[in-house]
C-alpha cells in the first residue's frame, strides 16, 4: 500500500486485504485460516489497515458461529469501500471506456469517450484528459482520489512490470513506453496490463473465478485471447506473454495470421477474419459481422459454415487449454459471444472430440460482459497493484512525492 | 513427515526441508529469507528437524557472509541424506527401473528387472518383488529403510491424489487402482504420479529446473509428454490432466491418434508413429526405429521428410506451451532426444515461425536423460509426499499402523 505510510503493502498485509475484498465481511478467525497466518498476525495487520482506513468493521453483520462458540464475539471485517477511488480504462481501437471503483471493486462510475485517432500521442492526450474527466466525477460522487495507480488495459504483448507496449496489433503500436508517457500526463503512477489478463483478475475477485484455484477466461471477438490462473495466480510468462492461444496453429495451415505465423486460431476466428470469409463466400463487400450474423441467423448456409468452423477452432483451442493444464473451468467472454448460438455447436463437438481423458469433464461457462466489466478489470489491476506492489514500478518516483494528485 | 512424531508435517516443516534439501548446505538466516518465514520460526523448526534426523548441521562449510556480518556465526544446514532411503521405481511396458536415493534426492543404488507380462496383477506382483529386492539392496548399503512412501511412475493420466490410473495407453490400463494394490502388496504407502511430472519434480529440485519458478518438460518417444512448473508448483491440473501436450491437434487432421481424436502430435511424431510411417515409405516392414535412425542418417531423403515432418509438430507444439505459458525455459527430454539431430532443424524452424513476441527468447534445452533419473523422479516425488503430504492419501491407514515396515 502507500509507500512511507505505516501500510506497507507486506505480503500479510496483502492477504488480510485481499481476504476481506473477496470474502468480506469476514471475521479475523476465519482471515486467519483462509490466509494461514496466526491470529496474532491477523489481528496486528487488520488493526493497521483499519487505522489507515482501508478496513472497516460492519457491524450489521451477526458473528460467526465460530466466533460465537469461542466465546469472543467480534464484529467482522470488510474493505472500508469509500475510502479511496480505482480508475480503470480499457483502450480500444477506436473508444475509451472508463470506471470508478470504489476500493471494493464495485463500479460507482462510468463512461466512454470515443478515440478519433489513434497514433500513440493522440491516445495519451485522450486518456489523461479522460482520466481528469474522471476523477472530476469521483470527486462530484464523494470519492476521495488518492494517488494510487491508474489501471490501463489494452490487447497485446503488454509487459505488466514496466508498463510498456511490445505490440498491440489493433492500435498498430510496437514497443511503445505507454505506462510512462500516462503518467507524465496525469502526474499519477500507471499500471499497465493485458485487456484480457485484467479482466481475469476481476473475474477471479468478483466473478465466475471467485472461491476457484485454477481457470482459464478465453476471449472471442476482434482478438482470440486468453488468461489462465493457476494455484491462485494469474500466470503473466517469464517474458510477459502467456495466453496467446489465438496464435496456436490449430486452423489452416494455409492461411497466414497478422502475427506472421500460419494457421493460427485467429487467422481464421477473429471477427476481422470471419467478416473477410463472409464476404468472399457471398460476394458481398457490403457485409458487416452484424449483418453477416443476421445472413448466418436466416439460415444462409455459406455463412453458418463459416461461424462453424471457427467455432471448430475455438474449440479445439479450449481443449488445448484444457489438456495442458486442466482448470476447474473455462469461462468464454468478449463481443464475440453475441453470436455465440453460431458457435456454439461446433465448439462444444470440438472440444468433445479433442479434450483428453478427464479434460472432458472441465465445463465451459459462457459471460456477456460488456465492457465496462473490461475496464472494471483495469481498475482491479490497480487495486492489485495496491495490495501487491510489483517489484519493478512505472513511476514510483511520482508515487514516492507525497502530495501528488491528491485531488 | 511421518505422522503422530513431533514432525507433522506443516507447510513450515515442509518449507525448511525443501530449502535444506535443494539449496543446502544453507545458514537459518538465509532459509528465513528464501521462505518468508521469520527467524524465530526457522529456528524452531529446524530445532525439530535436526531433533528428528532429518535436518544435520553441515560443519566443514565456511560461515556465509551475512553470519559473519551479524556477528553470529553458526553452522549451515543440509539434508541429513542417510537417515532414510527413498524408493522410486518407473514402470515401463516391459520393465521396471528402480534406483533407492538417500533423503537428499542423491541415488545410491539403481537395478532393472524385465516385465515379461503387463496385466495388472502380474506388474503388481513384479513391482513388489522388486520393492523387496530394493529394500534388501538399501539395507545392505548401510540405509534405514523408514515407512515412507514407495514412489511409482508411469505413462498415462494418473490421479496422484488418490494413486488411481485412469488411463495408460502403453500398458493398456483403464481405471486401475494401483496405488492401492501395490500398498497391499508390500505393506507400504504408496504414490503414484505421471512419469513426466515425477522427471519434472527431479528437474526442479536437482536439474536444469532448480533455481527457475517457471518451466516446461516436453519429452518425445514413445510419447509425447509434458510437465508445467508455474509459480514453483507442478501444475496437475483440477482434474488429475494436465501436460497433455501429445493431444494437441498441430498435426494432420485426417491422422486418428489412439486417444480417438484427430490431428494429435503423438499421432505422428511417436516412436511407434514414426516407425509406422517410415516403413510405409520404404516398404521394409523389418525396419526398427534403430535401422530407421540409420537409415535417416545415411541419407535417406524419404525418412529424414519423416524425422523432420515431427520434428516440425513437436516444435510447433514447444511454441504453443510457450505461447500460452511463457515459461523461463523448456527442457525436452524422452528417449527420442537419442535422434536429437533428425529432428532438430524442424523443431527450430517451426518453433521460430510460431512462437508470438517475446515468446521467441524461451530457451530450449536438450537433455538426454537415463531412465535411472526417470527412476529418480517418482523417489522425489516420495520425499515430497513426505515433506507436502496430499490431502487425501493412499494408504493412509497403513502408514498409521506404527511399525509397519521399519524393516
Ligand atoms: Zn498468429
Ligand atoms: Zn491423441
Amino acid at each position: 500500500m502507500q509507500r512511507g505510510g505505516p501500510v506497507e503493502g507486506t505480503p500479510a498485509e496483502g492477504a488480510v486485504f485481499l481476504t476481506a475484498l473477496t470474502a468480506g465481511p469476514i471475521a479475523r478467525v476465519d482471515i486467519a485460516r483462509e490466509t494461514g497466518l496466526s491470529s496474532a498476525a491477523v489481528t496486528r495487520v487488520a488493526k493497521l489497515l483499519i487505522d489507515e482506513g482501508y478496513l472497516e468493521y460492519a457491524p450489521d453483520q451477526p458473528a460467526t458461529s465460530d466466533e460465537t462458540r469461542m466465546g469472543r464475539p467480534s464484529s467482522p471485517l470488510r474493505v472500508h469501500a469509500r475510502q479511496t477511488g480505482s480508475f480503470g480504462i480499457i483502450v480500444r481501437r477506436d473508444e475509451l471506456i472508463g470506471v470508478v471503483c470504489d476500493l471494493a471493486g464495485a463500479p460507482r462510475v462510468s463512461e466512454r469517450r470515443p478515440l478519433a485517432e489513434n497514433t500513440v500521442d493522440a491516445a495519451v492526450a485522450a486518456i489523461a484528459a479522460f482520466y481528469r474527466e474522471l476523477v472530476a466525477r469521483a470527486d462530484e460522487a464523494g470519492f476521495v482520489v488518492a494517488p494510487h495507480d491508474l489501471g490501463l488495459s489494452l490487447s497485446g504483448d503488454i509487459d505488466h512490470d514496466t508498463g510498456y507496449v511490445r505490440y498491440s496489433p489493433f492500435l498498430g503500436w510496437r514497443d511503445v513506453d505507454l505506462g510512462a508517457a500516462v503518467s507524465r500526463a496525469i502526474g499519477a503512477p500507471v499500471v499497465v496490463e493485458n485487456d484480457v489478463k485484467a479482466l481475469t483478475v476481476a473475474e477471479q475477485w468478483f466473478g465466475l473465478g471467485r472461491g476457484i484455484t485454477n481457470f482459464a477466461v478465453v476471449t472471442i471477438g476482434t482478438g482470440i485471447g486468453c488468461a489462465i490462473v493457476v494455484d491462485g495466480g494469474l500466470v503473466r510468462g517469464a517474458h510477459s506473454v502467456a495466453g496467446e492461444i489465438g496464435h496456436l496453429p490449430l486452423g489452416d495451415p494455409s492461411v497466414q495470421c497478422h502475427c506472421g505465423a500460419h494457421g493460427c486460431v485467429e487467422a481464421e476466428a477473429s471477427t476481422k477474419a470471419l467478416l473477410d470469409s463472409c464476404r468472399a463466400a457471398t460476394g458481398r463487400d457490403d457485409l458487416t459481422i452484424e449483418t453477416a450474423v443476421e445472413l448466418a441467423r436466416s439460415g444462409d448456409e455459406r455463412v453458418r459454415a463459416i461461424f462453424a468452423r471457427a467455432g471448430r477452432l475455438i474449440g479445439l483451442a479450449l481443449a488445448s487449454v484444457a489438456n495442458l493444464l486442466g482448470p476447474e473451468r473455462v469461462i468464454v467472454a468478449g463481443e464475440g459471444v453475441s453470436s455465440y448460438d453460431l458457435f456454439e455447436t461446433a465448439i462444444r463437438e470440438a472440444f468433445a472430440e479433442q479434450a483428453f481423458g478427464a479434460a472432458h469433464q472441465v465445463p465451459i461457462h459462457v459471460r456477456d460482459l460488456p465492457f465496462e466489466e473490461w475496464a472494471r478489470g483495469a481498475a482491479a489491476v490497480a487495486i492489485q497493484e495496491l495490495v501487491f506492489p510489483s517489484r519493478q514500478r512505472v513511476a514510483a518516483d511520482v508515487r514516492r512525492r507525497p502530495g501528488v494528485r491528491r485531488v
